[in-house]
């Protein structure tokens, strides 16, 4: 008897969402260059991907404009789940950054194309409309994907950036969004950068 | 410059709310009895409450009643928050589960106090709601938070099954809010079960 036997259930479509399911619970085993903040190690593409659906419950009130959170909440859910195939790219290698898109677009063929296809397109295109950083919902999400590792950073001593050789110009890039989008929240962000260059955590 | 710095933002709302952010990153040492797929450790309460929150998404057209998506994804990503302070009570423990009520309260008590006062009601009623399991949305919610490890279950061989001796009328016990709400789910579960039982992971 194998694994495919336990996921058999007599019904395709069923079987499809069950397959699904374990297939998934691979999100475990993406690690991102992300600290948790206890410092016991680094945290995977699961408990990322929660802890910004939690945030989304919180945070909207400083939102230029009024996300749906609910919405939002679903993005976070699934906003890194092609990376089961594409792996995390980390935000600030260039390299890697120049082929994620295409690796991006196969990982989400591959992955969405095994759930029965409306549901393969719903979740798709939540990942699309998150990706894009267009629409309001998908604004909020992004921001929160930026801040929770921003978080963290700032609470493991610059963990991310002094292992990668960040300099300010970067993680004010990828922190764009939050400026635009939640600009109380940024400036928090700003003055904990200045206090991570005043630690040498990271250059100018 | 301590971690309290880190947290300071000028505004007492936006530092309880980062405050409360970093504090639940502890559900990812929160470890259940369930293992991961790739049976390389359990899960933590982190990864499970994203796992089931993603399965939402999935699952809704096996209800005996419509869910409202959105509002069970909610309860999915809330719905053990509580356990940072609690611990996860084992749901084949008797002893644990006695006083698993009053634990949860005082944990709840403790946690949501930490947030601004409606932030932390709107979250600690989500809770209430899942665990009164009586709404259609919760009793979706708490299918899925059944159907999660199961599948974990059969796909691990059994493990938590084996690891503590369990039997079938207590998986039953356990399953029987997905018989009453998602009954064609609730054939693949019994048809599993009594594999497992011939394949002597647990015992009638």
């Amino acid at each position: 008897m194998g694994i495919e036997d336990f996921l058999s259930s007599g019904n395709m479509r069923l079987d499809q969402q069950l397959k699904f399911t374990a297939e998934i619970d691979k999100m475990t085993s993406v690690y991102r260059r992300t600290m948790l903040i206890s410092g016991e190690r680094t945290e995977n593409d699961a408990e990322h991907s929660w802890h910004i659906a939690v945030m989304a419950l919180l945070f909207k009130e400083y939102c230029v404009e009024e996300p749906d959170v609910s919405r939002a909440i679903k993005m976070c859910v699934v906003h890194d789940l092609i990376e089961i195939y594409a792996g995390d790219t980390f935000a600030y290698d260039t390299k890697a950054n120049e082929s994620k898109a295409d690796r991006e677009e196969e990982a989400a063929d591959k992955l969405f194309s095994q759930l029965p296809a409306e549901q393969g397109e719903e979740i798709r295109s939540l990942w699309e409309e998150f990706d894009a950083m267009e629409t309001t919902d998908a604004k909020y999400a992004a921001c929160l994907d930026r801040l929770q590792p921003f978080l963290h950073n700032t609470l493991t001593e610059g963990h991310t950036w002094r292992n990668n050789g960040a300099v300010v110009s970067q993680v004010e890039a990828r922190m764009k969004i939050i400026k635009d989008f939640m600009p109380e929240v940024y400036e928090w962000v700003s003055n904990n950068l200045d206090r991570g260059v005043d630690l040498g955590w990271l250059n100018r």
